[in-house]
């Protein structure tokens, strides 16, 4: 199977059951329920919860006992764009190509559905009844995680910074997220502690080169086909890769990434072909 | 014991844990784990982590098993005030005396402690390994609980509406999370099926009478008592009990809340004398 076909058939089966979600929060106010779904259902390349699904189909041939979670680290990532495009953050007005929440409604509906975004991540994880994948998303979303870094990152615009800052803050920001898309298909897919190790560093790597890639898009990516503006992190004197080390640095950091994410999956042998082509594909994207 | 002296003693062992918990963070960005401080320690009265506390002592002889449930409900709490306060939100600038987190610090970092201390009550909670509470606590506090409360709360300003809308919205907004208190301490307190729904209909009671003395006490609420300013609802053209049925007609729906909250106690018999002086108090309260 192409990467392609594979996040196109993990994405679908996430929506559909999002949408499911959605329908089940019914008696809850339409205007709130409505901005979650604008939101949830914009579109996006749906990687994270492809990989919880991905890991687990690995190792249980079988990715339903995932779904939950899917879905619960897809909540978290939406909330998460809906509370960094507000004004006070980084005042984004286009995301994948359609205004923000807060352009699209107002400030206080968007700071509510990130607000219960979040929390029905919890909920609907807790369903599952694994305390440990609640306690393993919140870790990874909390003060040490996302939120952690996405703190971090914002003081550190128009500071000095080394690489060394730059990696800590991404690792929050982005690879925490990603990280844990594997740890949870893990859980689900009940790994071995060898293969959980494995999938787990495959995450890191990986996160390392989707975020290298993300600030190389920013510098030299098509605005119309990433849906949103580009140049931003330049003008708002952001902390990225391109600008620490040069746009050949970046890429050749962006290639050694993906090498080392392909040698962390050694363990699944020939298991794990959608895997082992994903850094390849991610390092090639164009949005 | 005196409630008075009960919300001391339940407010100190959360303030001491919540400090615990705050210092186990203490590798995240320092900016943000002070913003979270700054709101967590704040005073308050620290109901809903008394609640918790009293229910599982109640019931099993001892609080201790309820502890992070204690903090975890504290910390929701303690992140939707933050929220509510924001400028697009109800936009105050005091809070318990003390400026609002968005005044002491900036909108960016208020908005991100909320949402780091939303995340942290669910890896806290998760810690103790009942998915279930973890499913109880995100039921309590989402789209059809205290988020879709919020969100309906804000809608309905200025709108024509009546006694049932009031109350959904009350019972969402402020009523879900006290309720939620009692069903936590029951859990964690291994109450029976009865002592469960007992507990439940005194917290659903109690979540009423504090709403109603709530809205009349920022009518005839003393502001330098209060540490935030009074008058506030009218202003914004807010729906409470006293603007819909006058202040006397108020006055007797919260006596009624109270004797109801006590009857709910009854299976306890002679067990739960400080439940049964709590509504007593919350009626007389003038803070």
């Amino acid at each position: 199977m192409t990467v392609e076909r594979f996040l196109q058939e993990k994405s679908q089966r996430t929506v559909a059951a999002l949408e499911a979600c959605l329908e089940k929060y019914a008696p809850a106010p339409k205007a709130l329920v409505e901005a979650m779904g604008y939101s949830l259902f914009s579109g996006g390349k749906r990687l994270r919860p492809a990989l919880v699904l991905g890991a687990c189909e690995l190792l249980a041939g079988n990715d339903a006992p995932a779904l939950p979670a899917a879905c619960a680290l897809e909540m978290v990532h939406t909330y998460s764009l809906i509370h960094d495009d507000l004004p006070c953050m980084d005042n984004d007005d286009m995301r994948r190509g359609r205004p923000t929440l807060h352009r699209r409604f107002d400030e206080a509906t968007a700071v509510l559905a990130g607000d219960a975004l979040l929390t029905m991540a919890f909920y609907e994880l807790a369903q599952t009844g694994r305390a440990d994948a609640v306690a393993a998303l919140a870790e990874a979303s909390g003060v040490n995680g996302m939120v952690g870094g996405q703190c971090e990152d914002m003081n550190a615009q128009g500071a000095t910074s080394d690489l060394e800052t730059l990696q800590r803050i991404h690792a929050r920001k982005t690879g925490a997220l990603i990280t844990v898309a594997l740890r949870l298909g893990a859980l689900f897919g009940d790994a071995s502690p060898e293969q959980t190790t494995a999938l787990i560093r495959f995450g890191q790597h990986l996160g390392m080169l989707f975020q290298i890639t993300d600030d190389i898009l920013d510098v030299v990516g098509d605005a119309a086909a990433l849906g949103k503006s580009v140049g931003k992190d330049q003008q708002s004197n952001k902390l990225t890769y391109p600008a620490i080390m040069g746009l050949d640095e970046a890429r050749l950091k962006a290639r050694n990434a993906a090498a080392a994410a392909c040698d962390a999956l050694a363990v699944f042998g020939e298991d794990a072909p959608v895997f082992r082509a994903l850094p390849q594909y991610i390092l090639e994207r164009d949005r």
